[in-house]
């Protein structure tokens, strides 16, 4: 049985156009390749309600919840806060995490200050994730992994939780293109393949790069079932005059 | 009073790593310019009750709401089916809908097939959103905008539908940024400007690029209080020693 997990980024900026999140496409491949299925993304603002109700939301539907974003040393990150009242325990200066940030700023020469040591706030009962890029750590309590919003940080808080995530069986995808055929030249193909074939989801995916087209994924559980899909997938991409290119890919 | 919107992107692509989602960005920065807030952004795969368990969470609670993905002419394309189950409304061709599709692939002389004229499909009392790039329209039902995810189409659906948003007054934002300041530096300085003027939010995020620094913005509904509170900032980065650099921008 696959585990499922949700993402929760969180940040005004992401929803202001300021920034483009890339966090939740990151973590959807490390997700996949591990066997593990993302059910579900959302995006809210740096507002303690909004941040509780999407995460009491995800948290009981999903095994693992990732949170991105507002754990940092300013004013506006209010993740750690808004997650312990939502779990209703409190914050507390966690002595680990103190430690840590003093050994990171010291081994540097810098002061450790009361902002840089607000770091080290988490909800009451939680376990850090290490960060071996900017010292603060992560967090995570119950099913939730509280982690940083900077695109490397939050990668390497990922390396650091390797061995908590359950792997389940990965999915095996095989993908074909068809250069310059429009999706709907195929769908009546797709529909019938789809419906004669067990255990298998073909996604049809229309290109509108430089090149036109359409890209066929099948996914299966069961390899085989993978490569027959596609294989009936490229015959009749064939069967209209187009040489498919093939791709192991998800 | 600023209106409220929200984004559901639709498709097992964006869970699975392989897509990553461009409209969720492009639609947050095109509301700011219209003075309209984006609230919230979902990812759901393409599952008929995840679809319609977030729809009918986002079109009670915010003024509009916008979906992308599963709008095409294959068996992956569920988005009309889903939305109209959560309304509980029945789907009909729609009779413009199908006439618009016959006009566009005539044109071209290519044939209208059933797959193609699935495209016309629409919950019971939509109204249809232009397409000009692939003929196919998208869909306004009540509150909801059901746009394409090809990103060329959503944008063009966007423009399309200009005259039914509703404008407001666009927050008014400057950013300032220290190059190779730590954002911890400034954190205590930035929380006292928040906690001294009124009317304005300040955002302080850390640069993690071949440069490294942090940017703060100011966003205000007055354009004064916006230009008052990064003068504030500035003045703190200088007496840190940094040189600041100013922006106009979200």
């Amino acid at each position: 049985m696959q585990k499922t997990a949700a993402i929760l980024a969180i940040g005004d900026e992401l929803l202001s156009g300021r920034t483009r999140d890339a966090n939740m496409h990151y973590l959807a491949g490390w997700l996949t390749e591990r066997g593990v299925e993302l059910k579900e993304a959302r995006v809210v603002g740096d507002d303690s309600d909004d941040i509780g109700a999407a995460l009491n939301a995800l948290r009981g539907k999903y095994d693992y919840v990732f949170t991105s974003g507002g754990i940092g040393p300013t004013h506006d990150d209010i993740t750690v806060d808004a997650i312990a009242a939502a779990l209703g325990v409190s914050v507390i200066e966690h002595p680990r995490a103190a430690a840590m940030i003093r050994h990171y700023y010291s081994k540097r020469d810098i002061e450790v200050t009361p902002a840089r040591l607000r770091m080290a706030r988490t909800p009451e009962g939680a376990h850090l994730i290490e960060n071996p890029v900017s010292g603060a750590p992560g967090v995570r309590i119950e099913n939730i992994f509280v982690m940083a919003g900077v695109p490397r940080i939050f990668q390497a808080m990922l390396n650091a939780i390797e061995g908590e995530i359950e792997r389940g069986a990965v999915i095996h995808a095989r993908a074909a293109t068809a250069p310059n055929l429009p999706e709907s030249m195929l769908a009546d193909q797709l529909r019938e393949i789809q419906g004669a074939l067990k255990g298998v989801s073909l996604g049809s995916y229309p290109i509108d790069g430089d090149e036109k087209g359409v890209t066929v994924v099948a996914r299966s559980m069961d390899e085989a079932v993978a490569t027959s899909a596609i294989e009936a997938v490229c015959a009749a991409m064939r069967a209209l005059g187009v040489d498919p290119r093939l791709e192991d890919r998800r």
